[in-house]
Formats: structure tokens, C-alpha cells, sequence
């Protein structure tokens, strides 16, 4: 096992059972312990996200570089990522995951012209290969960073400038390259510059024909060079944009149904995206599942009183236990995974900090499928949900359904049959039989 | 003129001009004068609430009644609508207002039977087709109010009880019946209670058939009965419910988009709704209006720091400028029109505050008309787009557009052409020339 | 036991241990096991809330009374008023919790006349009384209501008009004397309607102090009564009003700071009050106690997407278990507990909802007090906290507190101690160790 | 004049009037018009953010550097810093302007070690003195950065770490310094930084105590060198922290009353920080004048759509009217002004779209300035908000507020008088009165 960037971590984390006061073991997470005839590893397919875990240096808004890592100190930018990459892998073995995810730029740099980028990126696919096949270790999915760059303030698929978006298309044709190279199970587009600033300047229907325009392109190409990947469009509302296109689940499937495109796609739902759009987690999820299109999960949290994108590792159980519900049902995420899409506290200056964010994220999310699992199995939401839909399953109900009575004779039938009782829907109590679960 | 309830105007309100100091005149709305070939009436096509305007009490959720309004002091309901009916013509005819809204429920009382409801609702229906007929005054649109009776606590098309989405369906079998008979030019539905109060209780799946099971029954009726009003559907997030299905333009779009339902309506845009959805007024009305479906418009406004729908009066000019230019832009709402949907405060006990918040709104949308019509007439933001957009016209751009290049001969392109050139988007200079035309 | 209007249940609700899956017993909730010498009841003081619980009716601002409770449905409102004070005692034993809170109008219908009212009140207070003595439930504290009276929509003690401020006074002083005939243990101000709706007409100078002033009248009424209940105020930042002006903790303070009130008040958190103020539940615990003034609090959760005062039953055992670590570390509430100023939703009809509602909150805070005074016991928090903290206590840190060291000295210091360490917060850390005691 | 590095400006801005077309000058802000007995200049005092200005490069959290000033592009961070001076003396010439603000490291760069930084800003201000000189551009206020740094991380005046607040309390000696120096007027700690990440690894009270004792050893500091600078507290609620402890007006005041510090401070209100503590602009304003505390103002504006400080240019002239009436009431700012603490977005890259954006806002200002003084000579307000307190003026109501009345005495005349008279709040009426100043 690579032993070089994160010595305080000499052995990888076990599992030690829920008693352990070992902050550095897992308390649920027992990788190969088999739920509902799937391994846990299989069930959640966790993923560490390159970006924040190895290229995060505690930068906000107001401040800079709070983190000091070891292998982001070389001169040279070449130098950085090839250590970055051996540091990641070594984190991947420590902590015990099988996945990661990247964007282009996280992994290679970006070179003086646009040829030296992609340079910059072979080479670095070349060494992640070889290291993937060392450790078992897997691309879960490849991105293109299209925000990053001034080039894209004003957008890269939608980008007002002609040779801007060539330019997004060239970049994101070398990302997927990559990410086939390594046989990524999935690609994600994150449209963080697709949107507007102002309407003042904007032509809306002109940028979404171009966004749909990019993204035939891009399928077209995806056919012809069989990269069998699952496409993924992940929403958000806004930030860095004032208002970005693919602002929440339904918008974006409304956009890919209006230009044809939605048998290509699947979403990536991240919660700290859904709240800021002003819904819960489970509310994205269960509208991308009931379209056919819940194909992966950032699996993170932000804060309800922050409006911007905290990026914090996920904790809640009762929001993981739901969320893990909607997942389970759907018969798990197929190619997807949950991806820890969070970024330790500016003030988390250690390495270790790293390994105590994935630990309680994996945690808390082993624990949600263990419960989630058990009120599946126990039917106690499902026996009452069919029942209280069931007066559908005949009389004026089914009659309404089977498209059987039209509007006058639903009027008459309402005038022989005033009053309807009403039945409780007993939030409070189904509240509790959650919380029965989770204390 | 009728000249009962609203004693403390004597005429009706009439256009003084800029330099009015009467605060019961318009400065602006000048009826008859024409803007861009069209009377500023024919543009606006104003209407009155009947709801918050006629039977508004000033209640809300910490107190009960604060307004006694003369009309609604009868000891039976019906003496009270027929009343009510007469203020609200009075009132229409004082304010010189082309156009009313109702919900069922507001022009008539419920009473002890459905069928009793439905008498009720016939019998000011000839009462109001009268007064219209004597007045000239107009219906722009009705609807049924499926929201306040407790049958429809968990909802009305997709409440889980097959009875009470008959009940409900009758209901707008009716209000359809009385908007056609009073030649409403358009049937609004707004899914108040189509939503969920927990997911828990909820299959998400099965209240959206159910309501496009719905929408599907009444497009029928409409088609056998010959009402060739607009059907409507006016998003809103949340308010009664956690979660409406209907929460924004897009989302209700990618609804219709989704059962094949979208020839059949268009979308009324509130104000309030679209910035309780996160998004501005004039976003909202752009997503509208770019898929061809702006119909209609609640004119109100919220209150950005405050989280429910306060439904005041519309008065900031710069909002109204750039939703009259979206506006002007479509060639108008057709058949719609822009629907106070707006109550006073509840400390506005007097009738004469009535007066003072419409002529407000009127006034400020007329201002706006103006304002709106002359930065088309400049074209001083369609000339700065265009040019922002023109390298889409020829070269790359065009190729792309039109198809011509596939991913890697883009990629070949821009390797050969690094470096793109920067534009600014001059978003302060766009606000200040905005500005310029407000003061 | 009074067994009239809950027949649905006819033993009172039992303690059955954590692994009951009766949905109608308590897991936690054991009256009188011991936790850091007190009781579990002694340590919460567990209230209802008398107007959501009995007087609730379901309504909210799209729709009307869809609860249809027995004990209200007399002719006459004193009958009503006696009914449901029997209903409640019922509910209280049924229930097994030793306190409630009301609001005057709450207890005893508004009269004709001023007068009328004040007969009112005392004659239900009586009847209170002997039931509190038969019964043994106390009073946990009294409330006027200043907010429902139409007469209050510009404010009670901030009213424009100095004929209502007398009537709110006159109004509060009757609601004390009810407080102090039933051994209420607090009284609570609210100041539902002391704020303002538009900056425009309003003298925020002068409804300040005359709110300032209304409290001293309180005050020296108070003492010469010999009324020793504390007096506790309750912020909330808007709804009903615009803006109100014990808008959170600290302001409240600093009202009460700037007039010289500070002693004779202490505070009653909400804990949806502070997240619609823009603070976690337990950030308005916290700056209350660390000012030596939380003096109770009203146990509820809003919904944090949503915008108004959802007034929930508290389930969040997270939120819980800090909120109960800050209430533990003051040594208690002393005269206040936990009220629960929650409602069951809309849809939950029925009067069992009432008890599944009031179980799930005492349950989880039944939970919490137990985890939380382990994390106390365990000093997991305090060790750190203590550390982290501990250059004070010596050296440099320990002069500048003590005031050693004037600004040139500290310079003078620094310039010879460049460079200092910098020590990882371990936010990450010590989330994960608060779920190990969760989960 | 300076003409070196903004040649796209060859004179002044001018003043044009209000039909100037030109985009590039002044349609309201005449620098000399004498308004109620000063000029436009003496009202306004406006102020350009230096950081924003000259230091802001277009970063995002989701991108690096897209504006290329050529004043930054040296090799040595000491030349950037004094091309950047001479850069920014022209700037105030050419836009006519006659105040700066600065952070110490915005004017001067941090050095290797802490003795090396105060040489540079020494040097600094040297250079600067000589240009203020030459310019006549005087210094609004100064300040110290105690954010970016990582050191600073967990606070400068709240650190847990002595040795950081050590450090922090230096840095700020020598921006006092320089301030004095520079004949600043003002001195402003924004406590960014000063508040937590989690409760859980904090102290609340000792950090407020550290902060207060922080403040105690500046103001010894002050007295001692007699600078005679106001001192300034600016609030914000949060960002970068999750909960700043000035988290608005009240709250600093409260913490200011409770450590007897409030006659050492005045308050710096700045609009966007407002908004995002959950108030009006106005409502801080209001509350800061109310408590003699108002002293000085960051003019901009943010988006309430999004949840993070957006810093943009103000432009609504409604809320600056407001702002203008509340300031002319006070008779001005004192030795405050109206700090433009403002940048222009990502995607506007030319040194252009600064002058866009001051002119913008200065012209919104001036304008406001007009309108409001206008209002006031009116006492269209203030006759209306007389009248409506005028209860108070005799009688019971001045009984009251005279204290000749007691609470049994209060009720003895409330059963005399009952029934009050409600008089309308007349809310939609005076917004109408405020637009037709505006429009």
C-alpha cells in the first residue's frame, strides 16, 4: 500500500462495529456485509470527488489557501498532479472506496494553449490507468471543467462567442476521451456557467438552442466512438450564475423533453443543489426517480440558513434514510454512485481532517441504507400508501382512471354521492415511526 | 352609474396627467391614448380580484376579520353575493377597469349540497351576465376554487380519495360552465392544494397521473362543449402545501411536456409565485414566453424578505419595465390580460384604499407600458444583443449551429484557433440605460 | 380520569421502552427515571399549548376549520369555552404531562364589551382552578393575546393610537391577574403585532418607547401585586407584521438593554422563530443563556424551505440533543420548560393525530436530554472546547485579558512572535461524534 | 490630471443633465448644486472601494482572475501596489470623486514576516499622502484586512489562539496608524471572520468577551494618539463565517451596550448586509439613526434572490430614496459618506465598466438625494405620521406616556372607553405618494 502523503494513517480504516469510540474506524460502514443481497460496497458505490479532497486549499471568498498539502508544492504544475495522483490513490486505499470522480482540470492542468492541455491530459490518464489497475480503484465519472476559465464567464455551451463554445466542445470531446480511457461508468455536464447575469443582455431561446445544439453534437459523437458511459446532466439553481438553465430537476427534464434529448440523459442529483433550489434532497430525487432518471447522487449537504453551496459532507440520517428509500426502490443507482461532493472547513487544516469528513459520510449513509432497507422489508410506509390510495382501485376511482366516465357523468354521480369522508393523512404519526427507526 | 358602496368617489377616477397631485387620479393610464398602435387599454387589459378585492376581510393568520365591508353584512350568503355583485360592478365602473377574475366560490356560496353549490353559482351567473351587459364591463377569466373547502385539504385532482377528485371535477365542470356562460376569455387553474404536505404519505407517481388524468377529462369537455376560452395553469412552489406540483414555468412545463398535455394550455405568471420560486418576475415571464406560453399575468408583487405570498399591489417600476418588454415583445397576451391579484394591507380598512392600491398598479404598469415601448422603439437592448450574438452568424458559429461540424473537426478547428477574445457584457452600463428611461 | 372526548384512548399513554412498536406509547419518555439527579419530567416541564391544541382548527390562509372538534361545537362560546377546558384536562392526564400555557382568548371567548371579556376570563380561571387541583396539571405560563382583535393590527403597545394601547394594557393586566390566581409560573409577552408594515407611516422612535413604557407599567403592576412569575418575552422577526421588533435574542437584548429593563426579563425561544430570524434553534438558546436569560422555551421545528411559522412538532433529535446540552449546562429552565407551541397538519383530522404529535416531540426530547447528558458526563465537547482555548490562560493570551498589556506592547510582542500555529477546528471531527451518540 | 492607465477617459465626467444621452456622464450628480443649504458633494461624500476597484479581479469561488488591470501585472508585489496608487488617483479624478476607503493589504502587500508588512504599508502611505495631497482626495475611512490571511481563519479578535489575536490587535495599531497618518475620518472593523463555524468547538462567551476586550485595548489606543477618527462597526450576518457575531444593527448594539462600549462606536450600514441578515436596507438604516448610531454607509446593493453578497452597484432608487430621507432627517452623515463597496461582475473585463458602474450609482444617489429632500420639504410623511400618533398628544394617551397613570387606573378608563376607532394605516396610498416622486 502507498504510504507517503498520509502517514498518520498507517493501516486502512476498519469497520469496528457500532460501539467503537475509535474516531478513525467505521461504525456501519462493513463493506462486504450483504443488505438485500447486495454488498454494501455495491449498494452505495461511494466515490471521493478529486477536486475538493486533493485540489481544495481552503480558499473562500474572503480568504486564500488554508491548506497546505504536501503534494501541491512543486514548482511545476506537471509535478503537483502527477504527486496529487499518487496522493489520491493512496487516500482511495486508506480510507477503503472504490470510486472517484474529476473533472479535466483537477487532474492535469491546464497548459499554455488549448493542444497542450490536452497533452497535459493524456499524460496524466496514462499514469491514473495504470494506478486504477493497481488498486482496483475505478472512475465512477469525468467531467469537463468549463467554469474555471475566464474564457467561460459568460458561459461554455451557451457562451455568446461562437469560439468560446467550439472551444467548451473541444474541451469536453478530451474529457470524455479521458474518461473512456478510463473506463469511467459515467459522464456528468454541471452547467455552472450556463445560465445568465442579467436578462439585459441575454437572448434566452437563442442560449438553450445552443445548449441543446451542444449537447446533440456531443451524443453524436458519444455513438461513434461507442463510449458506453451513462450521461448525466447535474442541476442547480444558481451560484456562480445569477440563474442557470438547468436550475432544478424538473427544469431540466422540461429542457430535455422540449429539444428530444431525454433518452440520452440521466441526472445527478446533488442535496446542497436541491436546497438551494428550495427543495429537499428527497423531493429531487423522487422527481428524477418517478421520471425513469435518477441516475447518480452528489451526496453532500448544505446549510438551510447559508444561501450558497456549503459543500458539506452529508450527516443527516434522517434526510440519508429517505433519500436511501427513494434509491432502494429504484433498484440502486445502476452505473451511478453517491459521490462526496463536500469539502472540509476552511479551518480543517490536516490531512486527517479528510479522512474523519469520508468516514462519517460513509457512516451515515451505511446506516441510512440499513434503515431504509428494514422499512422497505417492514412495509410500514408502503401498506399505508396503498391504502390510501385505494379507493382507486375501483367504483368512480377506477371508473375516472380508465378513462370510463366523462365530465357530465362524474357530475351526476358527484350529485348522488355528495359528501366524502375524509381520512387523516397522519404526518405526525408516520414522522414518528421514521424517527422509531433511526432512535 | 351605480353609486351605493363606494359613496366617497363620486366620478369615476380619471387621467390628470404627470403633475397630478390627486392621489385618486391616474398620472399615467390615460386609457384611450394609444401606444405602439394600440390603446394602453387594449395593452393591459387590466382586471380586478374578486376574491381579495370584494370578499377580502383583511384576515390573516394571527387575526380575523379588520375590514366591515357594507355589502357583506346580510344575514344570508346569498343576499351578500348579490350585493357584492352590485359593489363590485360599482367599483369596476369608478375605477374604469375593462376586466374582472373570479373564483366560483367568490361569486357564489358554497351551500348545504353540491347541487345547491350549483344553483347558487347559476343564479348569480345571470345576475353578473346582466351587469356586464349593462356595463361592458368583461370577464377575463374564471376558475374554481379547489382549495378552501376541507374536502380538498389533500387535494383536488390529486387528492388520494377517488371522491373528492370526482367532487373536484364536477366543481370545474361548473366554473367552466358559468366562464363560458359569462364569456370569460380564458379558465385558470391553479393547483393550490395539487402538492404534497410529506413525501411519507405520498406517491409521487400516482397524484401526477391523477392529474393529468384530470386535465385530460376537462380538455375533453372543453372540446364537446365548444368553450374556446384559454386554459391556463398558474405555477406557484409551495403555500398552501410544502410542495405543489405546478411550482414554476418550467416545471409545469416539463409536466405538460411529459403527458401530452402542452397544446392545451398556456401559463398565467404571477409575480409573488415567481419570486417565492426563487426566480424573478420577468425570469419567470421569459421561460413563459420563449416556449410560446405566456398567457396571462397575476400582477401583484411579494415581499422579497418575507416567505408567503403577500400579494400586495404592483409598484416597482423597474420590475413592470421589464416585464412589459417581454410583454410587448410577444405582441401582447392575447386573450390575457394583467389580473390584480393583489389585496390591501390588512391596516387598509377603508374602501377608499381599494381605490388608492389599484390606481397604484395601473398607473405604474401604464408608466411601464410607456418606458417599455420606447426601449423598443430605441432598440437600445436589442442592438447591444444582437451584436453580442452575431459571431453565431457566420464561420464556426454558423457551422455549428447549422450542423455542419462534427465534435472533432471542432476540436481540429480550435486547435488551430487558441485564444479567444473577451467582450464585455456591460451589465452596469445595460442597468444605467434602463435606468435613464425610469428617471 | 376524565374520559369523554378521547375515547380513543382509554389508559394514559405508557412508558414502553425503546423497542415498542406501539405507536401510541413512549420509548423514552419515563416520567420519573432519573438523569443527573432530576427527573426526566423535572428536567423538561413538558407544556401543551392550549390554542393549537384545542383551539386549533386546521385553518390556514387558503382554507377553513377542517378539524371538527366535539368540545366546540356548542351554541355558545362559554360553553364552548368550558367544554374545552375539560376536553384539555382530559388530554393532559391521557397524556401524562404536567403543564399548560394559554392565551387569555384562548381559555375564555371575547365579550360584547371590554367588561364582558374580564367576566369571562374569570369565570373559566375558576373552573381552571379547581381542575388544576383535582388533577394537579399546573400552569407553566400565561399569555395575552394582543394580535387576533382586529384593534391590534397596527400593534397593541406600539399602537398609534393611545385608546388601544390602554386597552392592550388593560387587556394584559387581566391576563396576569388570571396568571397569578392559577399559580402560572411565567408570563409571556409576545409581540405578535408590535412591528411595523411599512416603514412609511410609522414613528419607530416613538412606538420603541412606547413599548418601553407599556413594559414599565407591567412591571411596577407586577410588583405591587406581589406577582413573582418570571416575565419572559418571545422574539420572532415578521409574520404577522412586516417586521417585528423583538425580531431575535439579541435584539430583544438590546431593546431591553437600552431602556433599563434587563432584569426584570428573561427570554422564551422558539425554535421556529430563530430559523425564520436567519439562526439555527440552538444559536438563539445560546445567546440567550450565555446572557444569564433563557428563561423557557416553545418546543416546536419549522420547516426551513418554507417561509412562515409552520409550528411543527419537534422530531429533529439532532437539533434536539444541542438545544438540551445548552438547557443541561445552565442547570435547567429554573421556572420555564418546554412548551409546545405546535400543531398537527391540516390533513390530520383526527384527535389522535393530538397524541401522536405530543408522544413524537416528548419522545425525542426525552432522547436527547439522555444523549446530551452523556456528551456532558463524557466531556467529549468541554476537553476540546477547553484546549482549543487554552493560550489564554497563560503568556500573552492571559495579559491581554487581564489587561497587562497596552497596544504598543502587543506589537512590540509580535514583532518578536511572527508566524503563529494554526490548529485544525475538527468541525468534521466532532460532527461525527455527536452522531455516534445518535446513531 | 493623471492619464495613464483609464485613456478610454481623456476628461472629467461630467455633469450633462438629465437628457444627456451620454452614457458616460452625470445626469443628476452636479457636484456643486447646493440642495437645503449644501452641495450635492457635502451631502453625498461618495467613496470608491479600493479592494472592489482596484484590487478585485473578477474571482469567483468557481473561477480565478478575469479582469487584467495593468497596474497589477508587475513582478513585485510592492510596484503592483504603487502602480495600483497611481492608478487609482486617476480614477478619482477622472469620476470626480473625493473619497477612498482601503483595507490595509489592499494598499500595500502583506510581507514575509509581520514587520516587513508594516514597512510596506508605511511606505504606502507615504506615496499615498503625497497624491491625496496633490488631488485633494481625502481618505474616508480605513481599516484592517483581518480575513484573507489563514491565520485569521478562526477569527482575529475571537481566535482561540492568543497568539492570532495578538497578532490581529497589531495589525490593527498600524492600520490605525496609517489612517491617522492620512487623515481618515472614519475607522471600520468589519468582524468578517469574527464569529463560528460550529457551536460545537466554540465558547460563545469567552470569544465575545475576547472580542470586547479586543475593542477596550484599540479604543485605549485611539485616546492615547489622539486620533480623532469615528469608529465604525459593520455588521453582516454571515459569510464568510456561518454566523457573524455583528450579525445587524441591534445585535452590535446590544453587544456594544452590554460591554458599556456603545460611546465608542458608531455603525457602517451597508445594503447588502441588510438584506442578508433578513431586513430592508432601509429598516437598518432606520435602526442605526434611531439609536444616534448611523455614521456612515456602504452603498451597493444585493441580489435577494441569491444568498451571498453580491456587492453590485445600487441602482434602485426607491430604496436610496428611503435611505436619503432617513439620512437628511439625521442632517447628514457626519464625518461619514456613502462607500461604493460595490464591484462590477465577472464578464464586465474593461476598466469602462468601472466608470459605468460608479456613474451609475452616483447618479442614483444624487437622484435620490433630490427626491428625498423634496419629500421632506413636503412633509407629505411627516404631517401624515404626526397626525397618526396625535393620541398620544393629550389625554389618556399622554397620560401614559407621562407615567400619571397606572395599570388599575389604565383598566378604570379602558371600562369607560371601550370600542376604539380603527383608522387606516393607509399603506398603498403613501407608496403611491413615494412613487410620484420617483416617476
Amino acid at each position: 500500500m502507498l504510504n507517503k502523503y498520509f502517514s498518520e494513517i498507517s493501516t486502512p480504516i476498519k469497520y469496528e462495529g457500532k460501539d467503537s469510540k475509535n474516531p478513525l474506524a467505521f461504525r456501519y460502514y462493513d463493506k462486504s456485509k450483504v443488505v438485500a443481497g447486495k454488498t454494501m460496497a455495491e449498494h452505495l458505490r461511494f466515490a471521493v470527488s478529486y477536486w475538493h479532497t486533493f485540489k481544495g486549499d481552503g480558499t473562500d471568498i474572503f480568504g486564500g489557501t488554508s491548506f497546505e498539502r504536501q503534494w501541491n508544492q512543486h514548482n511545476n504544475s506537471m509535478d503537483n498532479a502527477k504527486a496529487t495522483l499518487e496522493a489520491a490513490f493512496e487516500f482511495f486505499q486508506k480510507l477503503g472506496i472504490d470510486y472517484y470522480c474529476f473533472h479535466d482540470r483537477d487532474i492535469a492542468p491546464a497548459g499554455e494553449s488549448f493542444v497542450q492541455s490536452c497533452k497535459n491530459l493524456e499524460e496524466i490518464v496514462e499514469q491514473a490507468k495504470v494506478m486504477q489497475n493497481d488498486t482496483g480503484v475505478k472512475l465512477l465519472w469525468g467531467t469537463a471543467n468549463l467554469f474555471s476559465n475566464p474564457i467561460y464567464s459568460q458561459g461554455g455551451g451557451t457562451n455568446p462567442n461562437a469560439h468560446i463554445m467550439a472551444q467548451a466542445l473541444a474541451q469536453v470531446k478530451n474529457a470524455i476521451d479521458a474518461t473512456k480511457e478510463l473506463g469511467g461508468e459515467n459522464y456528468v455536464f454541471w452547467g455552472g456557467r450556463e445560465g445568465y447575469e442579467t436578462l439585459l443582455n441575454t437572448d434566452l431561446k437563442k442560449e438553450q438552442d445552443h445548449m441543446a445544439r451542444f449537447f446533440e453534437i456531443v451524443i453524436d459523437y458519444k455513438k461513434r466512438i461507442d463510449f458506453e458511459g451513462q450521461f448525466l446532466i447535474e442541476p442547480k439553481p444558481a451560484e456562480p450564475m445569477k440563474h442557470q438553465y438547468d436550475s432544478d430537476a424538473s427544469t431540466t427534464l422540461s429542457f430535455l423533453r422540449a429539444y428530444g434529448l431525454l433518452d440520452h440523459f440521466k441526472l445527478n442529483i446533488e442535496a446542497n443543489h436541491a436546497t438551494l433550489a428550495g427543495h429537499t434532497f428527497e423531493h429531487e430525487l423522487a422527481v428524477a426517480s418517478v421520471a425513469g432518471k435518477l441516475g447518480s447522487v452528489d451526496a453532500n449537504r448544505g446549510d438551510y440558513l447559508l444561501g450558497w453551496d456549503t459543500d458539506q459532507f452529508p450527516n443527516d440520517l434522517h434526510s440519508i434514510t429517505l433519500a436511501m428509500i427513494i434509491i432502494l426502490k429504484q433498484n440502486g443507482l445502476g452505473t451511478g454512485g453517491l459521490n462526496f461532493d463536500a469539502k472540509v472547513r476552511r479551518s480543517s487544516y490536516d490531512t486527517i481532517d479528510l479522512f474523519h469528513a469520508h468516514i462519517g459520510g460513509m457512516d451515515a449513509f451505511a446506516k441510512g441504507l440499513l434503515i431504509a432497507n428494514q422499512i422497505i422489508e417492514d412495509k410500514v410506509l408502503d401498506d399505508f400508501v396503498d391504502d390510501r390510495y385505494s379507493s382507486f382501485n375501483e367504483g368512480i376511482g377506477a371508473d375516472i382512471i380508465n378513462g370510463k366516465v366523462n365530465l357530465e357523468q362524474i357530475e351526476d354521480w358527484v350529485k348522488e354521492n355528495d359528501k366524502p369522508q375524509l381520512k387523516s393523512g397522519r404526518q405526525e404519526m408516520l414522522e414518528n415511526i421514521i424517527n422509531s427507526y433511526i432512535f
